[in-house]
């Protein structure tokens, strides 16, 4: 039995170990990376070169109208500075700035359509532990209810949407995908989208602190 | 208190009743208009005339690459013909290639986004229960579940979508629009998209029969 998903795929750690973890799971699975209007859309470039070196097909939507109505994120609002403060909780007031409004809830439902087309029953998500704090939309609670609500839409009780990492931190994640050889030097981090990742802003550092709490070397060159 | 709300806004009959409803009601509305690679794009053009006609600020969101990936849709796929067959049950089978999978599952995720953006808890959807037999994300209980899960995702308990023709006929909403001084004339139907509506799809035959049903006048020029 044919065993396919589709992955929501940025280019990132997380994403990048799911697709990597997938496949040793035996999922022959399809990638797509979406275009929002993200300021660091260099995570697409990212996304394709790693898709390409696993022979994964990967599809770029591009969508960059959303950004235009998803107004008010520091990702998407160019009036809106990318906060450089650590990922803890003490800044959570300040890092939902880089909130993009129910940006998940419409990946993954872009992703089901997809699914849905190509005769899959399954969805992977890289949410993790480490984001709940600030995003909800990475919350097992709201994956979960989702899952609820695309068996009913799509009338097929069998769909999964997967997350598996939803109860791991970000380090585990790095532990993992360094047993797995994910090319932790070819993932994109950095919501700035410079030539190469700042270091400063929360993705930057927890980057950072999660290849440091899993024990693996960074191969990231930062700015800072 | 400003009440107001996002309507996902097609410009045929029954969002054109919504929006006029919902306007009734004292909602400043938003309407969200969608290409995503339909046949009948020829409806946006009805949506922008009706939007303006009663002063309402519209969105045209173009997203036609989802047109690419969500394929296998008659009303979407040149190689699928749209069936015209009668809207009645034992056509279902054959209506669901009418399907576009998972469609109203992404309208709704991103205008949740839209809602948020600009500080509204309400979205308006105007589903109704002549929709129900061929689509699964017309359905209350889907509209229940997603409404659960965008309140988890927007961490908005308050967040309401609001489908309010859920139970009703399409006839009921004629008849509604009717009442409240719909443009008819205006509204689009037809998923073939060509100059006038064919009178032979599924939708321009249900078109037809709620006019017929609420005992209205219709103002559609039908080609058969």
């Amino acid at each position: 039995m044919k065993k396919n998903a589709v992955i929501i795929f940025s280019g990132g750690v997380d994403s990048t170990t799911l697709l990597y973890d997938s496949m040793r799971k035996g999922y022959e699975v399809e990638c797509l990376t979406f275009m929002y209007g993200q300021k660091h859309g260099r995570e697409v470039d990212s996304a394709c070169r790693i898709a390409d070196g696993v022979n994964v097909p990967l599809k770029v939507m591009d969508l960059s109208p959303l950004g235009e109505i998803l107004s008010g994120s520091a990702l998407t609002d160019a009036n809106i500075d990318i906060p450089e403060v650590p990922e803890t909780a003490e800044h959570y007031e300040t890092l939902k700035t880089t909130i993009v409004p129910n940006r998940n809830a419409i990946f993954l439902s872009i992703a089901v359509g997809r699914a849905v087309s190509i005769g899959s029953d399954n969805v992977f998500f890289g949410a993790h532990n480490s984001d709940r704090g600030v995003y909800p939309d990475c919350r097992e609670e709201f994956v979960e209810s989702f899952q609820t609500s695309e068996r009913l839409a799509t009338a097929n009780p069998g769909l999964n949407i997967l997350a598996p990492f939803v109860f791991m931190e970000k380090a585990d994640i790095v532990r993992l995908g360094a047993g797995l050889g994910v090319p932790f030097g070819e993932t994109w981090s950095c919501y700035k989208g410079g030539s190469a990742h700042c270091g400063a802003c929360s993705s930057c550092r927890e980057r950072k602190r999660a290849f440091i709490g899993a024990g693996v070397p960074d191969p990231t060159g930062y700015e800072r």
